[in-house]
């Protein structure tokens, strides 16, 4: 196998010239924003390693309490923060430092703008300093914020911007809806930023995602965003640079939106936590998108961090600051965690999704998970089995596009931009079609007669939580993600979900077929063609909590004590 | 003016001659249901007075005990019931005999089974001998329930009917959309009526609603509804059965179900109560329907009655039994009522909506409110400033049918059904037009986006509840409503209202326009056309109460401090 260079391998969708010159333009502006005392030596960005998680350590631009701040989780710098350890300048200069070297090794930002960041912390320093107490319970957590931003006006003459609309929008930036040709200057904060602005949150850079938002991996007109344990992977999608971000430790709390498994996908390819609440009951309104109105599944917003209980803390502060009393579209359900000492939790365990079997490692630690919590008197496990999922992705696909499609060609044509594969391959048929009015409702109703159905289902399984798969395996190599189900037929059902790292890695000498396996679909014999051990070498190996809509209390609490389990 | 018959009156929609012979079929099997004993002398139904309210009481067919029973709201038949002051079987035969009389006079029912009715209280009866104790809080409280309903099988040999959808299904028995056609025998229970049995609740009436289930009116392939205060007029729609049954005290408590106004019209024009709550808090699975999957907005369905406590005890009684268990699309939000002695309610008065002025008696009763309302210590009085309802207004209604009303005359064609004019009307451009998949996008970014500066616009204005009318008068001569902005704005909003009587009616020596009035709009010009005093003598004259979405519970609280300033 040819080995492909790094450069290569991180670069980032190309076009007809007129698009190069745009591209290289926003490329240009995004390298110039990485201060040189920040960049890696030219030698090693040549030919860096496949795992190039410890470089942040080893490669001598961090102090080493600049390292050992960015070593803590959300929770423990907010902690430290409001006990005065540590001042919100110190934790955001810490985390935008290491994030400028992610970035050079993964691709993981689209914007860089730690001199604000630094500066929105000094004000919230002097706030602390002058009032004794913390502005919000996020006061001075650095977070980063998935899509493009930069300074104002800064683009807007060279990218023809559209009708502003796409993800996280901070007032004052640039930000992307995953093609070029909407890159627009922000002029207000999103219901999202600006609710985290009010809690007390710095912002310091915003993260790549995949042309048309709509891959689970994330390669964009800015660059491929690559897997920090095995460059060869991806690091996921569409919140792939949040990903890579956070797994190398350049952040320690990200925003991402999750349609098809954009907040769990890359959350479990990278090893980190991240949880799709139901939709709608985080904030929305004002992200960056390109089908305004698309409403047969709403996507929803959510952290990706590195521990349980920064999922917590994030929807605890989000959920608190009341986001329905600005937003008529969000949902005022509150979030109730409940305390599992009182009942015996049922844990029902779905091995897999009966048309694509997991590669070797995800069914080890499946098995693992299983043996653990059997053995434990905390929990009662039972086998989940699932309900029609391939009439479920079948019917979520169809959703995604309904116009079959002819948005996605009409914006890559007015720019010039390539159409990546994986875009090609998500708008086309047979599940992606056109629509006249009533073909939508037959859809819609379709989608509503298989909620009902599963709703029924789930409670003739008899659990509370249900612990799968969060994708066929682990990460997996570039280009070659088409296979969402793990993920997006909770996203139709709207079941919250949270993935957790198992702790264990993809490895090359155990995790392999003990036989020639048997394809259960053609989706499946995809798969198995994917596989070979010695590609996913170091993957990390993630697993999947999801339960009933609306309760994502449970999943938290659920979560938590099945890592508890898992770790005794 | 030539006089109509009032057999002519409350005649149904006609056909072709196919369509006739079922029609007369379907109207046989209704009419050969009321008991000889409760048929009214064919000399009072040939002439009937305009005002049939007091009929009930002076036919001499129902006993004293069951005029008294039939006085009661809902609220007292369940305390009487619980104290064993009361039987289910004598409250359901009271209420029974009085709904049969009360279908006589205003063509109310789709169908009456009071035998069933009487069984199954019978039972409940039983239960509370043996058990000390009722079933559930609205044990043996006689339900009316929207839209037909029969013996199981009865109809289904001669009306061909189609894929089961419409409202409220009860098991066994026969139900319709809105068309001839789609009379269908239900196999099971909806899920409001599922839960209001095991509620405790018993049915014994369906009632009657219009053509196409899409009219402020309700003639339907039975009959036509006619308002008890005054036959001339409608008793509105698309709940009118349940308003005229209800204000007949054929029922105290009837089930609606409201996407442009259909519980608080016809409840305003018949001077009962009426809640449309914020849409998915109340059960609407499984209710019959002829556009499944038509998503742009969600009817409600809530209780129609004869007292404010009423609305309350049905949405604690609905909401307690978690409609979010079996439905996965209804919302566990909870129903809090706010104490208002704590803080001083801000209510917002709205006397016109800027595009078309209420007639008369309805600008005088809201006027008697805000001096009742300004004089009082316990309220803060603002003037409400509405947000440019009409463009709301074209929203929802492009939104009612987005391929341009073809199901609706696909439906009308298979059966030869006459298409009423109100059903040509709101199928018609320019608003109802046919959607592609971009198109209908579009519009759904308009209704966000009209959303969005809505709920801006409310908070500008500093209310807690605005007072509004309810209809741009009192209730309607037959065949002549054409807007529906003051109920359906709040549709579109999804914010939650209620209707109350204020006690007052159209006078037709005071209700004059002082000047003659300058229209607003074309839609005022018609509205303006209509109103001639003498025509809409004792009209119940109404309000009502609207709130943010989610803020059922501080409508009822409102709605409650409001009467008693009102009466005081």
């Amino acid at each position: 196998m040819a080995t492909t260079s790094f450069k290569e391998k991180i670069k980032g969708i190309g076009g007809n010239p007129s698009y190069e010159v745009k591209a290289r333009v926003l490329r240009g502006h995004l390298e110039a924003k990485i201060p040189q005392g920040l960049q890696l030596p030219l030698a090693l960005l040549e030919d860096p390693p496949l795992d190039v998680t410890h470089i942040p350590e080893t490669c001598g631009l961090l102090t080493a309490q600049e390292l050992a701040i960015t070593e803590l989780d959300a929770t423990a710098v907010c902690q430290k923060i409001a006990a005065d350890e540590l001042t919100a300048v110190e934790a955001v200069t810490a985390f935008g430092k290491r994030a400028a070297i992610a970035h050079q090794l993964t691709g993981c930002l689209t914007d860089f703008f730690l001199d604000e960041g630094i500066e929105q912390a000094r004000q919230l320093d002097e706030y602390f300093k002058k009032e004794g107490k913390v502005i919000g319970p996020l006061h001075g957590l650095p977070i980063s914020v998935k899509v493009s931003v930069s300074s104002p006006n800064m683009q807007s003459s060279i990218l023809n911007p559209r009708r502003p609309q796409a993800h996280y929008r901070i007032k004052g930036t640039v930000g992307f809806a995953g093609f070029l040709v909407n890159v627009e200057t922000s002029t207000e904060d999103c219901d999202m930023t600006s609710i985290l602005r009010s809690l007390g949150a710095v912002f310091y850079v915003k993260t790549n995602q995949p042309q048309s938002i709509m891959h689970l991996e994330s390669k964009s007109c800015y660059s491929r965003v690559l897997n920090p344990h095995n460059t060869d992977l991806t690091a996921g999608g569409s919140s792939g640079g949040e990903s890579a971000l956070v797994a190398m430790k350049g952040s320690c709390m990200g925003i991402g939106t999750d349609g098809g498994g954009s907040i769990r996908c890359p959350s479990a390819h990278c090893g980190i936590y991240g949880i799709r609440p139901s939709s709608r009951t985080t904030p929305s309104h004002g992200t960056l998108w390109y089908q305004h109105g698309q409403d047969g599944v709403f996507p929803s917003t959510g952290p990706m961090c590195r521990s349980a209980r920064d999922m917590r803390l994030f929807l605890e502060a989000v959920l608190g600051a009341n986001p329905s009393h600005r937003d008529p579209d969000a949902l005022p359900i509150p979030l109730k965690v409940p305390d599992l000492t009182q009942k015996k939790l049922r844990v029902g365990i779905m091995m897999h999704d009966g048309v694509v079997m997991p590669h070797p490692p995800t069914i080890r630690a499946l098995k693992f998970l299983k043996e653990k919590l059997e053995a434990s008197s905390e929990v009662e496990v039972v086998n989940y089995t699932p309900y029609d999922h391939d009439r479920g992705y079948s019917i979520i696909r169809e959703l995604y596009y309904e116009d079959g499609g002819a948005t996605v060609r009409h914006i890559l044509e007015e720019s010039g931009e390539d159409m990546h594969p994986l875009t090609e391959w998500v708008i086309s048929p047979p599940y992606v079609k056109n629509h006249d009015a009533a073909q939508i409702w037959k859809l819609r109703d379709l989608r509503d007669t298989y909620r009902r159905e599963y709703s029924d289902h789930w409670w003739s399984q008899n659990v509370d939580v249900v612990v799968c798969p969060p994708f066929q395996g682990t990460a997996s190599p570039h280009d070659t993600t088409r296979y969402w189900s793990y993920t997006a037929i909770w996203n139709l059902l709207d079941y919250p979900g949270a993935v957790f790292p198992t702790g264990l890695v993809a490895d090359t000498a155990i995790d392999l077929y003990l036989e020639s396996p048997s394809p259960m679909s053609a989706a499946d014999e995809y798969n198995i063609s994917l596989y070979d051990a010695a590609i996913f070498k170091g993957a990390p190996v993630s697993l999947q909590t999801v339960s009933r809509k609306f309760n994502d209390g449970l999943v938290l609490a659920a979560q938590d004590l099945i890592e508890r389990i898992l770790q005794s």
